[in-house]
């Protein structure tokens, strides 16, 4: 095999035939118990069924805590995830740039493989194409999952009192991810939060009923829960003391004026549960490694309908506004 | 909104949420039923599944017969539809390149709707990413799809005598793509074939046991036979008299030097059927209006086992054998 990929590895031929078989089943095991033929044919399921799909096009491929191929199951489990489902299978669409190291990809594929064993999903089926070098940018992955649903959440039950938890600390993945785009020296301990969230949901919610759920990935928690209050006759009021924040994440932001706030989360998710339930919440979250860190960050207000607000560790309060453009592109 | 594809439309905030209520819910309409969130919940199905993916990075973006948008909804519907299955949901992965015209993206989001609703299929989710102008080529578009079995094929049932049948001319829309890209004057009326088969294919299955099915795109129809023969105890024999081609393929095959046979189809379907079904098979197909050229192309035989085998007009006989690189990238 050679060591970059040719324009013939998305011909369809012998090569795409060598590459899948060499790189892609044999990087991939048992995370793909099926052919990697175009199509998979899966069992009857006896639930309702959640599809989504994301592309994710992050730059640079490789970053502290992961790179594109954690994130691209990652990201797509955690989608399924917050919908109250649980992940079955994934889809896996690469585009490549003629002329990436396989050695690269390899590395890239294994990741694939260690998170899909972590979040218990299969890769279903796949595909790769090739592009003339200067067309793309290395690589590029999209993922489709299916997932049956299991613990429907449902908004309409959310009132003034509840609380919005969070299992960990807010936007590691896009302060990482622009530490190096800036070529900031990585001294601190900080990397991406990139982690599949199916087990962590899992054991919250089979406890009790979580009202909503999100991944507050691009745009962040602040942009997650300006969607969620929108034409809502109750707002959210966060609590910036409870904020929990990487201490590298706290100083970026400062010297950067960036508001980790609207910064990337690839392992976090935000959930609204009923004042008597938070504790247990919280309980429960603390108990997975993944949420060491988790916190009461605020309350469902009807005090500022249809609006996000931050009460400040002064006490002043602050409306935290849609994004129009994130500062930072190619987060994910 | 702007004329032109900002970085900002990939951000997640505001100009992300405008280009997906103005541009993909407006012009995918009844298509897409669900909301366009993250991940759309659907029925419960009560068969097996079947699930799918490609990425679609053709070039040129139009072409004769469709576009970008064409091939991902009947590129993905096809794959489903050759595996017996019932195309139902379609994701939508859009990868944009900053500075892309929207005026262009709003005509392939209608081709999208379009052939979402010749073949019956919903478009369930998406997800939009932009890079910076030079990381990409225009737009790239991942489809998956779930379908449900429907006409499971079983390509155990094959033996010698077995007739393979197309339904159409061969190697069109590989054809148009190259005439396109060497810059050739498009006087003939060639055009790509791209468009969704799960209704004729509906209208054989329905009928009788087809055993083995396949869309000969990449690596076009001698690809797809090759892979089917590989370590078989039997053989698939071509007649060349019997190959249906477009006149314009004909010529242009004999002044480039390249065989149609390896040339992409994207609205072809290969079918294995009995000997004595294969006149049904073809009456069927003539019917529908994707297979008025349908025509009975091959035999399977116990005498080349593991070869595909032409039969030349003059009578002998020549191995088509695996493509290794195709001579034209980005067909799909």
């Amino acid at each position: 095999m050679n060591d970059r990929i040719l324009l013939g590895h998305g011909s369809g031929g012998r090569l795409t035939r060598e590459l899948v078989d060499e790189l892609f089943v044999k990087g991939l095991q048992e995370a793909a118990p099926h052919s990697m033929d175009d199509a998979a044919v899966l069992p009857r399921q006896d639930h309702k069924l959640v599809f989504t799909t994301d592309s994710y096009v992050v730059s640079p491929l490789e970053f502290p805590g992961g790179d594109i191929g954690t994130l691209a199951v990652a990201g797509t489990v955690n989608d399924l995830a917050v919908m109250g489902a649980t992940p079955l299978y994934i889809s896996l669409g690469i585009i490549l740039e003629e002329g990436f190291e396989i050695s690269r990809l390899k590395n890239i594929v294994t990741s694939i493989a260690d998170t899909a064993k972590k979040s218990g999903v299969c890769i279903a089926c796949g595909d790769t194409k090739v592009v003339e070098k200067g067309k793309g940018d290395g690589l590029f992955i999209n993922t489709a999952g299916i997932g049956v649903l299991a613990y429907p959440t449902d908004e309409t039950l959310i009132q003034p009192g509840d609380k919005v938890v969070i299992n960990g600390t807010v936007g590691d993945h896009g302060m990482t991810i622009l530490t190096m785009r800036k070529g900031f020296p990585l001294k601190s301990s900080l990397q991406s939060d990139c982690a599949p969230l199916n087990g962590l949901i899992h054991q919250v919610a089979q406890q009790q009923q979580i009202k909503w759920m999100r991944d507050p990935t691009r745009g962040g928690v602040a942009t997650a829960l300006n969607e969620l209050v929108e034409n809502k006759p109750w707002g959210v009021m966060l609590s910036e003391p409870d904020l929990p924040f990487h201490e590298a994440v706290d100083g970026l932001a400062e010297l950067l004026g960036l508001d980790p706030l609207y910064s990337a989360n690839e392992g976090k998710v935000l959930m609204i549960v009923s004042a008597e339930h938070a504790s247990e919440t919280l309980k429960a979250l603390h108990e997975h490694p993944l949420g060491k860190h988790a916190a009461i960050i605020g309350t469902v207000t009807a005090d500022y309908p249809g609006t996000l607000i931050l009460q400040t560790e002064m006490g002043t309060m602050r409306t935290l506004g849609i994004l129009t453009s994130d500062p930072l592109p190619r987060i994910c």
